[in-house]
């Protein structure tokens, strides 16, 4: 059976105020606001230059699923391009609680932005004095079952994925140019996504993703080295794989490999386990999700179900 | 004797509402507001994203420099990410002057910045319905004098420019993460900024400017092809020294031949020709602004009066 913990409420349960309770909050700096009103300054450095840094994440049950790895990863990120946040992990966490309470839904979107604030124009990260604070808040609406049932579709994106030595795909930042022009490649040929490889031709991650391929018994999804970020859900599934006894390996591999797989999936915290059908046209193996990659959404669905639910 | 079109205006000619002119006017769309009620969606993909292209120019004598040559770069680099200009350059240009007439000074710095706009939360451009554009304008101050008469340091960063084949240095967007790493190097050393180098170890650029180096009588630049932009200051500059007679090259060079030559420079549109004088600490030649460096600054400032001031 595939557990379900992400269903929607019926339409008979929903509150009354159906359009507001619907309408995403945004918390900017500690103020709870209505998105119409949620604006920053257009000399804050996250717009003029992308000198942000952010997590999403979700709840399952109101609880903000994995918010601890989230927060870790986020001070690990503003770490490593000398970004200040201006409050603790404890504060936000606090300030990620208060919005929640203010929308009625157990399954919210959360997005966690953190800026290296305002200051005079220039690149010098001293003329900023204060970061700025944006919790996105919104209903986390079920995706799409024909993700989960039909699989979807990627391609192979002439645009390489940032080397480590210009700009870390491990740091997660305002700066998504590079998986934009890949997804712009995929959205032209009417993919899903797009698959980007690094400049050695070794397959990375997909645009907002992680990717993974099976054959036969064995799992395979790329090692952080070749640049990409880790994931948590990647992490999570390397742990679920371990648990369920199928071999999982954190291996480098070429394009060619994916497309010979027996099955092909990507995950991603408000994805999940999605699986991929079809690459650059091609169909992997019949064409159908796998039976590994269904397995390890529901193991993953459990996992979830453990963690929000229990 | 050195030109100086964008002199200030002294005390004693200054208006009278002083705070209010000196003060920066953002044009929002169309709207013209003071910088603190300048501001934009949280949902606006320039600030998730840096999905944005942008250009800055500077009026001399209330008149935008080269305004329809950094008109032609933005739409090159709109083009280059798909990015549709929710106006046309005849409709930006008279909001340009709009926004100038508002400000009462001779000399102003000003930021063009168009975005794909907002949408629901997604990588998917499709998901943008209109772009947004935002002018800002506000004084463009003297630059120190001692970065003419002393010469500025840089270090040679560790970070690598972006590869042409991930995100083309020479589309000029809101995502300078990578450059802003480099700046944080060299602001740690207490450098005024950074040369990048690509992948192959040759030289690119500054981190908001272009590099040149003089090698006996000869002037030096890296070509397009090492991945940089290209600059307006630049292309003017290569012009110059064809009308002054000094022999130009285009030319891929290493660090060594930056930290051997005889004069280094750097070259943007608000900083003009700034003489390098220290890399990594060690000093170019004798330490002091070359010749040749102020002889093509005093050209340059003449090519200024010529367009500006006749």
């Amino acid at each position: 059976m595939e557990l379900q913990p992400h269903k929607q409420p019926n339409e008979q349960s929903l509150p009354k105020e159906e359009s507001k309770d619907f309408a995403p909050l945004i918390n900017i700096n500690g103020e709870i606001l209505p998105a119409e009103q949620a604006k920053i300054s257009v000399f804050d450095r996250g717009f003029l230059y992308g000198d942000s840094v952010y997590e999403v994440t979700r709840t399952y049950n109101n609880i903000p699923f994995l918010l601890e790895e989230h927060l870790e990863r986020l001070w690990f990120s503003a770490q490593q391009i000398s970004l200040n946040i201006p409050l603790s992990k404890k504060e936000l966490t606090l300030e990620i609680k208060k919005t929640l309470k203010e929308v009625k839904f157990q399954n919210c979107y959360i997005r966690i932005i953190v800026t290296r604030g305002e200051g005079e124009i220039g690149l010098d990260p001293n003329l900023a004095t204060k970061g700025n604070f944006i919790l996105i808040v919104k209903e986390q609406k079920e995706n799409p079952s024909w993700w989960y049932k039909k699989g979807v579709e990627l391609i192979i994106s002439n645009t390489l994925r940032n080397p480590v030595n210009s700009l870390d795909p491990n740091i997660k930042s305002g700066n998504y140019l590079n998986n934009l022009l890949a997804m712009i490649e995929a959205k032209k040929l009417g993919a899903f996504d797009a698959v980007m490889l690094n400049k050695e031709g070794y397959v990375t991650e997909g645009t907002t993703n992680n990717i993974w391929l099976v054959k036969g018994q064995n799992v395979f999804t790329p090692p952080l080295e070749v640049g990409i970020l880790k994931g948590l859900t990647r992490t999570s599934l390397i742990n679920i794989c371990k648990q369920d006894q199928i071999p999982c390996f954190e291996e480098s591999f070429l394009p060619e490999k994916l497309l010979d797989a027996d099955e092909v999936f990507i995950t991603s915290s408000t994805k999940e386990i999605v699986p991929v059908t079809k690459i650059n046209g091609h169909k992997i193996a019949d064409g159908e999700p796998g039976v590994i990659s269904k397995k390890l959404l529901n193991s993953y669905r459990r996992f979830i179900v453990n963690s929000c639910y229990n």
